[in-house]
């Protein structure tokens, strides 16, 4: 027993309190994830800090204070009057709070900013529409005055993709346009508002037969980590891919039809599965991001809710390369696909070991014994969902393919490890920039021949920043590709400095033929990267109907999706 | 023995004549497939004809007459001259056949018309570009000169979607821009010219290794009743669906990327599989049929030539009920889906076991004394593919599902019967039509809660028409839906007529719910009940691409998909 108690981190517990900036910047005011007694080690050996650097008189600003806005509300009278007129009193709020809270996201710098207080662009107004006839009103009114007009989920994306820039009106689609209308059990489809977050959603479908009288349970397949804290609406606006996608499909995949209120019109596409009418509309919708119209009723496919059938594997396979390659031959076995499938590379293992405490002890000396060395071996969990002798086969043959690239088998206690914190992880933001360390992620989407290339070429950039840690794993499978997912925590002295370095990296993904983002969304972020990525003759076809859909450029307007 | 050895139908075996329009009007002008003598019996009882009407001196106008058009041609010789230096003389064709060839595909009346030697409308010339450059320089040009242009593939389709309404020029792409480009084996993609024809491609594929060095052979996956007529490019560009779509999927889902050439300029689009950056452009350029751009390369992803791994199962259904129910568990089953997919209604399968002579003997007793009624039972046929284990377990799952709706199982032999004609049955077509029998087919996108409504709305309208055949099939499967087809067979009295009875048909299926193409395109047939399918917001997004892509109307102008 020691001596002297080592000062444990002084994490905090307190839930953050109404009204100020902190309730608005955590991704739930509520709910907590403290890093763990190796993440703590990692930090201080990687950063230099000590036992102090975590202790409460080193916390950086909370942003404790009560929102207060300078913003003076630039809208007249009679335009704030109108849409009370149009929604009632109750539905159109113009406190400072609502101003922040409905016009700002997750990103990075915009909780380092509401830290202390610092709230750049905010809606005039916040507007809860009713039902889609209110959307109608409020679109047409916006049109006709132009009124710039953001439409918010459950803010939760991290790529400044629904920032006020021109004021304007936030629609906060959350309040009441959120419940699931049907369930179509012949053609295995719902329809559901826009605003309905995740869990009421799957909740939903779960319990269908009580319900919707339906015969079986569904499940909509899309399992985000933000899945908790966004909207069905979020995931199609922006493009959103669930952690067992390549099961089920992105969001761009399971979105059946849709309803739009734009400023030329209402739009509802056919929900017809298979046509050849010309290109299809209902796919030219997804992924505008809020800058076409208002996405105000969502037909999605569902799947059989079956999780029995559900099962779990886990793999160390010797190097990055072999994962790769593994998960390639999985990709394009031809029997199906995995849920959940993900792989990471040397770092990103070598950390989850060393978290758990697995990198010693009897089972790290076994993984060396077999030739898994550290910052070489890379981790592949995942799971297999479907009709049960499709499931089963499905993990056979990926255990066959495994083996036949040197891995070794570790049972699903790891994939179960990982669904404990695949939600909760999130959380942990906050403890980190409490105390000054940066955290920030970035995605791409890569073709098979271009992973390990692009993979390099990425860590070799960040890894010339001293003191960084990255990780990268790859968790969205197709025949075609994957995407790379990577997470870099520094504690920079000035934060300028790591939005430079995240700029690089940025850089670096489109010069190595990566996509600017896979499933994050473009937002304002990555707008000045798209037109480089995407050249500039698909950027207009982007903007040429961009005006067919909105003229005066109303909606979710200044930089949003790189079209202005 | 008879006395009278009756008279024998006197099918025409003679290869059409070069230079004659009957070269033209056949789907291909060395190919014959006679009816059957069943058919021949049927045709007699169901129209009351009599062997001699099966006689040479009862046939119908057969197009034999050697091409000649009064037709002069518009362009203006510097015109002319342009194109012959940016091509070459011998790339530049002028004369009236090729002027009719390329000016006609290979819908009904426009069968009827090249058998009378009428041509309508042609081009002015006949183009054979070498290369995508020389494309460019062709649209280019034809921008800057106002000229129509058509593209021009093989010249199978049905829609008279690149019937050159303005005149100006035909694009033919067979000519040069034919080959297989390369094959990325890592991504599972290649590159493909749009000319190229089906078997061409095939062929090409699953001779990777010698050709191009590749591991493994490979397949396209793609194998539409026209395959053996028409080219990459049509499929994309018309959205075609092949005969084992339920588990390829459609030409719509396995384009991976493209280049076109349009007023607008060069457009390629990414090739990375998941992205989140906004609308896919890529997407917005299927089944623009031409009106966008013309397609000069396609990166097409591309399977595994696993023909062992191929099983073939059918079924009896007890009805079109079961069978309709029992294919949508099938599609919702999450055990993969089948290959190829096939059920037919009760008058489908009714004559396909009349023709095989199946429907008396043991067998005809056997499926009655089982409770197989006539013009009660449907036929389902099928293929597995995939992984072998995979495969193994669809055909299993289906097996299960068959037998819960009431089927009993036929092995896989009229499977084996079906694949013999897959191809072939479209030649038919000559003989019908030298004896004064129509026949056409039109075919919809459905959803599954529509189906049987469908179904029976359109045969209520077909069958107020006397002694007219209309056998229906569903061939293409989805989760959420699937197509019907539809044959219909007459001996009208006056042609105008049957196309006014199809018109009928077209828009029965549109106010029923169906959509006005399912894989055939949109072309020019189905323009006048586009805007009724889509709705006018959803055309008025296909018309702004329009102008974005080709401001001055030279692409496929006059009413292709619609849009003008």
């Amino acid at each position: 027993m020691p001596l002297f108690k080592k000062p444990q981190p002084s994490w905090r517990e307190d839930v953050a309190a109404p009204g100020t900036f902190r309730s608005i910047l955590k991704y739930d005011p509520n709910k907590f994830k403290h890093p763990s007694h190796g993440w703590v080690e990692a930090f201080k050996s990687e950063f230099g800090m000590t036992d102090e650097d975590f202790q409460g008189k080193a916390k950086r600003p909370g942003g404790d204070q009560p929102v207060r806005l300078e913003q003076p509300i630039a809208l007249a009278r009679e335009q704030i009057d109108a849409f009370r007129n149009m929604l009632g009193g109750d539905n159109v709020a113009a406190d400072d709070y609502s101003r922040v809270r409905y016009g700002h996201g997750k990103a990075l710098e915009e909780n380092l900013d509401l830290r202390k207080g610092i709230a750049r662009k905010v809606p005039d107004l916040v507007l809860h529409p009713r039902d889609k006839e209110d959307v109608k009103k409020i679109v047409e009114y916006c049109n006709q005055q132009r009124i710039a007009l953001v439409t918010y989920g459950a803010g939760s994306g991290v790529v400044l993709g629904t920032r006020a820039d021109r004021g304007g009106v936030a629609l906060a689609l959350r309040t009441h346009m959120n419940k699931l209308i049907s369930i179509n059990e012949l053609n295995k489809t719902c329809v559901v508002q826009p605003g309905m977050m995740g869990p009421d959603y799957e909740d939903a479908l779960q319990h269908a037969p009580e319900r919707f009288g339906t015969k079986l349970a569904y499940t909509c397949g899309h399992f985000p980590q933000s899945f908790e804290i966004s909207t069905v609406g979020g995931w199609i606006a922006a493009l959103g891919s669930g952690q067992a996608s390549s099961y089920y499909g992105d969001a761009y995949h399971i979105v059946h039809s849709q309803e739009y209120v734009t400023p030329a019109g209402v739009i509802k596409t056919n929900d017809i599965p298979g046509t050849a009418t010309g290109p299809r509309v209902n796919d030219i919708l997804k992924g505008n991001e809020g800058t076409y119209g208002v996405l105000v009723e969502a037909t999605m496919k569902v799947f059989k809710h079956m999780p029995d059938n559900r099962q779990r594997f886990a793999f160390m396979f010797p190097s990055w390369e072999a994962a790769v390659d593994a998960s390639r031959a999985v990709a394009q076995g031809e029997f199906g696909m995995p849920a959940v499938f993900r792989i990471s590379d040397p770092e990103e293992t070598e950390l989850g070991l060393k978290l758990k405490g697995f990198d010693g002890g009897l089972f790290g000396k076994l993984l060396v014994s077999r030739g898994f060395q550290p910052m070489r071996r890379s981790l592949c969990i995942g799971t297999v969902e479907g009709e049960k002798s499709f499931a089963a086969n499905v993990k056979k043959q990926i255990a066959k393919i495994a083996r036949a690239h040197g891995a070794m088998s570790l049972t699903g206690v790891a994939t179960r490890q990982w669904e404990h914190g695949r939600y909760s992880d999130v959380h942990m933001r906050d403890d980190l920039l409490d105390h000054g360390i940066l955290i920030d992620t970035l995605e791409t989407g890569v073709t098979w021949d271009n992973v390990l290339h692009l993979h390099r070429a990425v860590r070799e950039f960040v890894k010339k920043r001293p003191r960084t840690f990255c990780m990268t794993h790859a968790s969205h499978f197709y025949p075609q590709g994957t995407n790379l997912y990577f997470i870099f925590i520094a504690r920079p002295e000035h934060e300028e400095e790591f939005f430079e370095f995240r700029a690089g990296i940025i850089s670096k993904i489109v010069e190595n033929g990566g996509s600017v983002s896979h499933h994050h969304g473009v937002g304002r972020l990555f707008a000045p990267w798209i037109e480089r990525h995407l050249g500039k003759e698909q950027m207009a076809v982007l903007r040429a109907l961009k005006r067919h859909f909105d003229p005066n450029d109303i909606m979710n307007p200044g930089g949003a999706l790189g079209l202005s």
